[in-house]
Protein backbone atom coordinates (compact mmCIF):
# COMPACT_ATOMS: atom_id res chain seq x y z
CA UNK A 1 0.00 0.00 0.00
CA UNK A 2 2.03 2.61 -1.46
CA UNK A 3 0.93 5.36 1.19
CA UNK A 4 1.95 3.53 4.36
CA UNK A 5 5.46 2.78 2.76
CA UNK A 6 5.64 6.13 1.96
CA UNK A 7 4.77 6.82 5.79
CA UNK A 8 7.38 4.20 7.01
CA UNK A 9 9.93 5.82 4.84
CA UNK A 10 8.97 9.25 5.79
CA UNK A 11 8.57 8.67 9.51
CA UNK A 12 9.63 5.06 10.56
CA UNK A 13 12.73 4.50 12.46
CA UNK A 14 14.91 1.72 11.79
CA UNK A 15 17.05 0.78 15.48
CA UNK A 16 19.58 -1.41 15.36
CA UNK A 17 18.85 -4.88 13.22
CA UNK A 18 15.58 -5.43 13.40
CA UNK A 19 13.42 -2.93 15.06
CA UNK A 20 10.81 -1.28 13.37
CA UNK A 21 9.68 2.19 15.41
CA UNK A 22 6.77 3.72 13.37
CA UNK A 23 4.98 4.86 16.74
CA UNK A 24 4.21 7.91 15.05
CA UNK A 25 1.14 6.85 12.81
CA UNK A 26 0.52 3.31 13.75
CA UNK A 27 1.05 2.09 17.54
CA UNK A 28 1.33 4.78 19.73
CA UNK A 29 0.00 8.23 17.69
CA UNK A 30 -2.58 7.09 15.03
CA UNK A 31 -2.75 8.29 11.95
CA UNK A 32 -6.62 7.63 11.52
CA UNK A 33 -7.16 8.58 8.22
CA UNK A 34 -4.13 5.99 7.20
CA UNK A 35 -6.06 3.63 9.48
CA UNK A 36 -9.20 3.75 7.46
CA UNK A 37 -7.17 3.19 4.19
CA UNK A 38 -5.56 0.65 5.86
CA UNK A 39 -9.10 -1.31 6.65
CA UNK A 40 -10.42 -0.56 3.24
CA UNK A 41 -7.06 -2.15 1.44
CA UNK A 42 -7.89 -5.20 3.72
CA UNK A 43 -11.42 -5.21 2.52
CA UNK A 44 -10.83 -5.28 -0.88
CA UNK A 45 -8.35 -8.28 -0.14
CA UNK A 46 -10.75 -10.35 1.73
CA UNK A 47 -14.13 -9.16 0.65
CA UNK A 48 -14.78 -12.55 -1.08
CA UNK A 49 -14.03 -14.58 1.99
CA UNK A 50 -17.27 -14.44 3.55
CA UNK A 51 -15.88 -13.00 6.54
CA UNK A 52 -18.49 -13.03 9.66
CA UNK A 53 -15.68 -11.18 12.33
CA UNK A 54 -12.46 -9.65 12.92
CA UNK A 55 -10.14 -11.15 15.58
CA UNK A 56 -6.98 -9.12 17.13
CA UNK A 57 -5.08 -8.88 19.76
CA UNK A 58 -4.89 -6.00 22.53
CA UNK A 59 -3.71 -2.97 21.88
CA UNK A 60 -2.33 -1.47 18.59
CA UNK A 61 -4.14 -3.95 16.89
CA UNK A 62 -7.17 -2.58 17.75
CA UNK A 63 -7.20 0.17 15.27
CA UNK A 64 -6.72 -1.78 12.17
CA UNK A 65 -9.07 -3.92 13.39
CA UNK A 66 -11.83 -1.45 13.91
CA UNK A 67 -11.02 -0.21 10.60
CA UNK A 68 -11.32 -3.21 8.96
CA UNK A 69 -14.42 -4.34 9.99
CA UNK A 70 -16.00 -0.76 9.13
CA UNK A 71 -15.12 -1.69 5.73
CA UNK A 72 -16.81 -4.82 5.87
CA UNK A 73 -20.09 -2.93 7.13
CA UNK A 74 -19.24 -2.66 10.60
CA UNK A 75 -18.95 -6.31 11.53
CA UNK A 76 -17.68 -7.30 15.16
CA UNK A 77 -14.82 -7.33 16.37
CA UNK A 78 -13.49 -9.23 18.98
CA UNK A 79 -10.00 -8.34 20.66
CA UNK A 80 -7.98 -11.02 22.96
CA UNK A 81 -6.96 -9.39 25.83
CA UNK A 82 -3.03 -10.49 27.48
CA UNK A 83 -2.66 -11.48 31.00
CA UNK A 84 -5.25 -11.81 33.81
CA UNK A 85 -8.15 -9.74 33.53
CA UNK A 86 -10.63 -9.99 36.23
CA UNK A 87 -13.08 -9.37 34.22
CA UNK A 88 -13.00 -11.83 31.56
CA UNK A 89 -14.27 -14.59 33.75
CA UNK A 90 -13.28 -18.32 33.88
CA UNK A 91 -14.66 -19.41 30.55
CA UNK A 92 -12.22 -18.83 28.05
CA UNK A 93 -10.08 -19.91 25.30
CA UNK A 94 -6.07 -19.27 26.11
CA UNK A 95 -3.24 -19.60 24.06
CA UNK A 96 0.89 -18.32 25.39
CA UNK A 97 2.47 -15.84 23.31
CA UNK A 98 5.92 -15.21 23.10
CA UNK A 99 6.58 -11.43 22.18
CA UNK A 100 10.31 -10.49 20.99
CA UNK A 101 9.66 -6.86 21.34
CA UNK A 102 8.96 -7.09 25.10
CA UNK A 103 10.96 -10.26 25.54
CA UNK A 104 8.02 -12.41 27.74
CA UNK A 105 5.27 -14.54 27.77
CA UNK A 106 1.47 -13.31 27.61
CA UNK A 107 -1.26 -15.57 27.97
CA UNK A 108 -3.95 -14.18 25.59
CA UNK A 109 -7.53 -15.50 26.44
CA UNK A 110 -10.73 -15.15 24.90
CA UNK A 111 -14.19 -15.39 26.30
CA UNK A 112 -15.62 -18.62 24.82
CA UNK A 113 -19.11 -16.96 23.73
CA UNK A 114 -17.73 -14.46 21.30
CA UNK A 115 -16.55 -17.10 19.10
CA UNK A 116 -19.55 -19.10 17.53
CA UNK A 117 -18.25 -22.51 16.13
CA UNK A 118 -18.10 -22.52 12.13
CA UNK A 119 -17.67 -18.36 12.03
CA UNK A 120 -15.73 -17.25 9.16
CA UNK A 121 -12.65 -14.79 11.07
CA UNK A 122 -10.16 -12.75 9.72
CA UNK A 123 -7.11 -11.91 11.80
CA UNK A 124 -5.83 -8.29 11.77
CA UNK A 125 -2.67 -7.36 13.27
CA UNK A 126 -0.21 -4.45 13.25
CA UNK A 127 2.96 -6.30 12.83
CA UNK A 128 4.02 -9.75 11.73
CA UNK A 129 7.69 -10.54 13.22
CA UNK A 130 7.90 -14.40 13.76
CA UNK A 131 4.22 -14.85 13.70
CA UNK A 132 3.69 -15.72 17.71
CA UNK A 133 0.66 -13.13 18.01
CA UNK A 134 -0.80 -14.57 15.11
CA UNK A 135 0.07 -18.43 15.78
CA UNK A 136 -1.73 -17.86 19.09
CA UNK A 137 -5.08 -16.46 17.75
CA UNK A 138 -5.15 -19.17 15.07
CA UNK A 139 -4.43 -21.79 18.23
CA UNK A 140 -7.89 -19.91 19.74
CA UNK A 141 -9.73 -20.09 16.65
CA UNK A 142 -8.56 -23.89 16.13
CA UNK A 143 -10.53 -24.38 20.10
CA UNK A 144 -13.21 -22.29 19.20
CA UNK A 145 -13.95 -24.49 15.87
CA UNK A 146 -14.27 -21.38 13.73
CA UNK A 147 -12.56 -20.79 10.26
CA UNK A 148 -9.55 -18.62 10.14
CA UNK A 149 -10.17 -16.97 6.76
CA UNK A 150 -6.69 -14.98 6.72
CA UNK A 151 -4.59 -12.69 8.50
CA UNK A 152 -4.38 -8.87 7.31
CA UNK A 153 -1.25 -7.32 8.62
CA UNK A 154 -0.34 -3.67 8.50
CA UNK A 155 3.70 -4.63 8.67
CA UNK A 156 5.33 -7.59 7.96
CA UNK A 157 9.23 -7.58 8.82
CA UNK A 158 10.05 -10.19 5.84
CA UNK A 159 13.63 -11.05 7.64
CA UNK A 160 11.80 -12.70 10.02
CA UNK A 161 10.21 -16.12 9.51
CA UNK A 162 6.57 -15.36 10.56
CA UNK A 163 4.69 -14.82 7.36
CA UNK A 164 6.59 -17.59 5.53
CA UNK A 165 5.71 -20.24 8.04
CA UNK A 166 1.76 -19.13 8.04
CA UNK A 167 1.76 -18.89 4.34
CA UNK A 168 3.39 -22.35 4.20
CA UNK A 169 0.71 -23.80 6.07
CA UNK A 170 -1.76 -22.56 3.82
CA UNK A 171 -2.79 -19.23 5.73
CA UNK A 172 -3.41 -16.40 3.38
CA UNK A 173 -1.56 -13.72 4.30
CA UNK A 174 -1.70 -10.54 3.18
CA UNK A 175 0.80 -7.69 4.45
CA UNK A 176 0.08 -4.05 3.24
CA UNK A 177 3.70 -2.66 3.52
CA UNK A 178 6.77 -5.66 3.96
CA UNK A 179 10.39 -4.20 5.59
CA UNK A 180 13.05 -6.61 4.18
CA UNK A 181 15.17 -4.80 6.52
CA UNK A 182 17.07 -1.96 8.57
CA UNK A 183 20.29 -0.73 8.09
CA UNK A 184 22.20 2.09 9.40
CA UNK A 185 18.93 3.40 11.37
CA UNK A 186 17.15 3.34 8.27
CA UNK A 187 14.38 1.03 7.17
CA UNK A 188 14.83 -0.75 4.01
CA UNK A 189 11.45 -1.66 1.85
CA UNK A 190 10.75 -4.86 -0.23
CA UNK A 191 10.30 -3.75 -3.85
CA UNK A 192 6.30 -5.32 -3.98
CA UNK B 1 -27.40 8.07 24.06
CA UNK B 2 -30.49 6.04 23.88
CA UNK B 3 -28.92 2.73 21.68
CA UNK B 4 -25.93 2.49 24.40
CA UNK B 5 -28.58 2.49 27.20
CA UNK B 6 -30.89 -0.18 25.69
CA UNK B 7 -27.48 -2.16 24.66
CA UNK B 8 -26.47 -1.83 28.64
CA UNK B 9 -29.67 -3.16 29.29
CA UNK B 10 -30.34 -6.02 26.99
CA UNK B 11 -26.09 -7.40 27.42
CA UNK B 12 -25.06 -6.22 30.45
CA UNK B 13 -24.63 -8.02 33.37
CA UNK B 14 -24.21 -6.42 37.13
CA UNK B 15 -21.42 -8.44 39.55
CA UNK B 16 -21.36 -7.96 42.67
CA UNK B 17 -22.49 -4.54 44.02
CA UNK B 18 -20.24 -2.22 41.45
CA UNK B 19 -18.94 -4.55 38.38
CA UNK B 20 -20.71 -3.44 34.77
CA UNK B 21 -19.64 -6.00 31.96
CA UNK B 22 -20.53 -5.27 28.81
CA UNK B 23 -17.67 -7.20 27.37
CA UNK B 24 -19.97 -8.56 24.81
CA UNK B 25 -20.38 -4.57 22.88
CA UNK B 26 -17.57 -2.17 24.92
CA UNK B 27 -14.55 -3.94 25.72
CA UNK B 28 -13.56 -7.57 24.79
CA UNK B 29 -16.26 -8.11 21.42
CA UNK B 30 -16.78 -4.28 19.67
CA UNK B 31 -20.24 -3.61 18.15
CA UNK B 32 -18.60 -1.76 15.64
CA UNK B 33 -20.97 -0.14 14.03
CA UNK B 34 -22.53 1.18 18.09
CA UNK B 35 -18.54 2.45 18.39
CA UNK B 36 -19.28 4.50 15.24
CA UNK B 37 -22.52 6.16 16.68
CA UNK B 38 -20.82 6.97 20.11
CA UNK B 39 -18.01 8.39 18.19
CA UNK B 40 -20.38 10.95 16.68
CA UNK B 41 -22.00 11.42 19.89
CA UNK B 42 -18.98 12.55 21.41
CA UNK B 43 -18.41 14.90 18.21
CA UNK B 44 -22.25 16.26 18.52
CA UNK B 45 -20.93 16.84 22.68
CA UNK B 46 -17.41 18.63 21.61
CA UNK B 47 -17.67 20.39 18.13
CA UNK B 48 -17.55 23.65 19.45
CA UNK B 49 -14.31 22.72 21.17
CA UNK B 50 -11.51 22.99 18.60
CA UNK B 51 -10.29 19.52 19.29
CA UNK B 52 -7.04 19.18 17.79
CA UNK B 53 -6.38 15.36 19.08
CA UNK B 54 -7.50 12.57 20.99
CA UNK B 55 -6.14 10.78 24.18
CA UNK B 56 -6.69 7.60 25.70
CA UNK B 57 -5.31 4.56 27.21
CA UNK B 58 -4.73 1.51 26.11
CA UNK B 59 -6.77 -0.78 25.45
CA UNK B 60 -10.16 -0.90 25.50
CA UNK B 61 -10.28 3.47 25.65
CA UNK B 62 -8.81 2.76 22.01
CA UNK B 63 -11.99 1.84 19.82
CA UNK B 64 -14.07 4.98 21.17
CA UNK B 65 -10.88 7.12 20.71
CA UNK B 66 -10.38 6.18 16.84
CA UNK B 67 -14.54 6.40 16.33
CA UNK B 68 -14.25 9.88 17.40
CA UNK B 69 -11.54 11.22 15.61
CA UNK B 70 -13.22 9.44 12.92
CA UNK B 71 -16.16 12.15 13.44
CA UNK B 72 -14.04 14.55 13.86
CA UNK B 73 -12.57 14.12 10.08
CA UNK B 74 -9.89 11.72 11.26
CA UNK B 75 -7.50 13.78 13.24
CA UNK B 76 -5.02 12.28 15.08
CA UNK B 77 -5.32 9.98 18.51
CA UNK B 78 -2.72 9.16 20.82
CA UNK B 79 -3.02 6.05 23.55
CA UNK B 80 -1.02 6.05 26.52
CA UNK B 81 1.11 2.86 26.97
CA UNK B 82 0.77 0.73 30.22
CA UNK B 83 3.41 -0.84 31.93
CA UNK B 84 7.04 -1.03 30.75
CA UNK B 85 7.24 -0.62 26.86
CA UNK B 86 10.86 -1.01 25.54
CA UNK B 87 9.35 0.68 21.93
CA UNK B 88 8.17 4.07 24.04
CA UNK B 89 11.73 4.90 24.56
CA UNK B 90 13.10 7.18 27.21
CA UNK B 91 11.61 10.87 26.33
CA UNK B 92 7.87 9.88 27.73
CA UNK B 93 5.50 11.92 30.33
CA UNK B 94 4.56 9.11 32.51
CA UNK B 95 1.81 9.27 35.12
CA UNK B 96 0.47 6.15 37.84
CA UNK B 97 -2.89 5.20 37.55
CA UNK B 98 -4.26 3.23 39.91
CA UNK B 99 -6.83 0.18 38.50
CA UNK B 100 -9.78 -0.82 40.64
CA UNK B 101 -10.56 -3.34 37.97
CA UNK B 102 -7.38 -5.01 38.08
CA UNK B 103 -6.18 -4.22 42.12
CA UNK B 104 -2.63 -2.71 40.53
CA UNK B 105 -0.96 0.02 40.20
CA UNK B 106 0.03 1.13 36.42
CA UNK B 107 2.41 3.43 35.16
CA UNK B 108 0.88 4.67 32.09
CA UNK B 109 3.20 6.89 29.41
CA UNK B 110 3.08 9.25 26.41
CA UNK B 111 6.24 9.94 23.68
CA UNK B 112 6.68 13.86 24.54
CA UNK B 113 6.61 14.36 21.09
CA UNK B 114 3.43 12.98 20.43
CA UNK B 115 1.75 16.32 22.51
CA UNK B 116 2.51 18.89 21.26
CA UNK B 117 2.41 22.33 24.07
CA UNK B 118 -0.98 24.32 23.32
CA UNK B 119 -2.40 21.36 21.62
CA UNK B 120 -6.02 21.12 22.76
CA UNK B 121 -6.77 17.81 23.66
CA UNK B 122 -10.16 15.47 23.85
CA UNK B 123 -9.65 12.48 26.55
CA UNK B 124 -11.73 9.68 25.50
CA UNK B 125 -12.54 6.59 27.47
CA UNK B 126 -15.04 3.50 27.69
CA UNK B 127 -15.37 3.82 31.58
CA UNK B 128 -15.65 6.37 34.09
CA UNK B 129 -15.34 4.90 37.73
CA UNK B 130 -13.19 6.44 40.19
CA UNK B 131 -11.84 8.62 37.42
CA UNK B 132 -8.28 7.18 38.21
CA UNK B 133 -7.56 7.16 34.26
CA UNK B 134 -8.79 10.45 33.07
CA UNK B 135 -6.72 12.08 36.72
CA UNK B 136 -3.40 10.46 35.25
CA UNK B 137 -3.94 11.64 31.13
CA UNK B 138 -5.10 14.80 32.75
CA UNK B 139 -1.53 14.91 34.59
CA UNK B 140 0.10 14.01 31.30
CA UNK B 141 -1.56 16.80 29.32
CA UNK B 142 -0.34 19.31 32.43
CA UNK B 143 3.38 18.07 31.97
CA UNK B 144 2.86 18.15 28.16
CA UNK B 145 1.22 21.91 28.83
CA UNK B 146 -1.94 20.96 26.45
CA UNK B 147 -5.59 22.47 26.92
CA UNK B 148 -7.55 19.76 28.26
CA UNK B 149 -11.28 20.65 26.22
CA UNK B 150 -12.69 17.63 28.46
CA UNK B 151 -13.66 14.23 28.38
CA UNK B 152 -16.18 11.82 26.54
CA UNK B 153 -16.94 8.77 28.05
CA UNK B 154 -18.99 5.65 27.16
CA UNK B 155 -20.16 4.59 30.18
CA UNK B 156 -19.66 6.47 33.39
CA UNK B 157 -20.44 4.52 37.32
CA UNK B 158 -22.96 7.66 38.80
CA UNK B 159 -22.51 5.70 42.06
CA UNK B 160 -18.50 5.92 42.21
CA UNK B 161 -17.14 9.22 42.66
CA UNK B 162 -14.62 10.02 39.94
CA UNK B 163 -17.41 11.89 37.46
CA UNK B 164 -18.48 14.30 40.25
CA UNK B 165 -14.66 14.77 41.58
CA UNK B 166 -13.35 16.00 37.62
CA UNK B 167 -16.72 17.98 37.36
CA UNK B 168 -16.04 20.10 40.49
CA UNK B 169 -12.95 20.91 39.37
CA UNK B 170 -14.33 22.41 35.68
CA UNK B 171 -13.50 19.42 33.44
CA UNK B 172 -16.44 19.22 31.06
CA UNK B 173 -17.49 15.39 31.35
CA UNK B 174 -19.60 13.81 28.93
CA UNK B 175 -20.67 10.75 29.87
CA UNK B 176 -23.17 8.58 27.07
CA UNK B 177 -24.96 6.50 29.66
CA UNK B 178 -24.26 6.60 33.72
CA UNK B 179 -25.01 3.81 35.75
CA UNK B 180 -26.86 4.24 38.98
CA UNK B 181 -25.85 0.96 40.43
CA UNK B 182 -26.27 -2.93 40.70
CA UNK B 183 -28.79 -4.80 41.86
CA UNK B 184 -29.06 -8.63 42.05
CA UNK B 185 -27.25 -8.65 38.93
CA UNK B 186 -29.27 -5.85 37.26
CA UNK B 187 -27.74 -3.19 35.70
CA UNK B 188 -29.70 0.18 36.78
CA UNK B 189 -29.41 3.18 34.91
CA UNK B 190 -29.46 6.82 35.96
CA UNK B 191 -32.77 8.33 34.56
CA UNK B 192 -30.90 10.93 31.85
Amino acid sequence: MKELREAILREGQGIGKDVVKVDSFLNHRIDVGLAVRMGQAFYQAFREDEVDCILTVEASGIVPAVTTAQAFGNIPVVFAKKGDHTNVGPDVYTARVYSFTHQRTNVIRVSKRHLLRGARVLIVDDFLANGEAIEGLLDILRQAECIAVGAGVCVEKGFQSGGRRLRERGLKVVSLAIVAGVEDGRIILDHQ
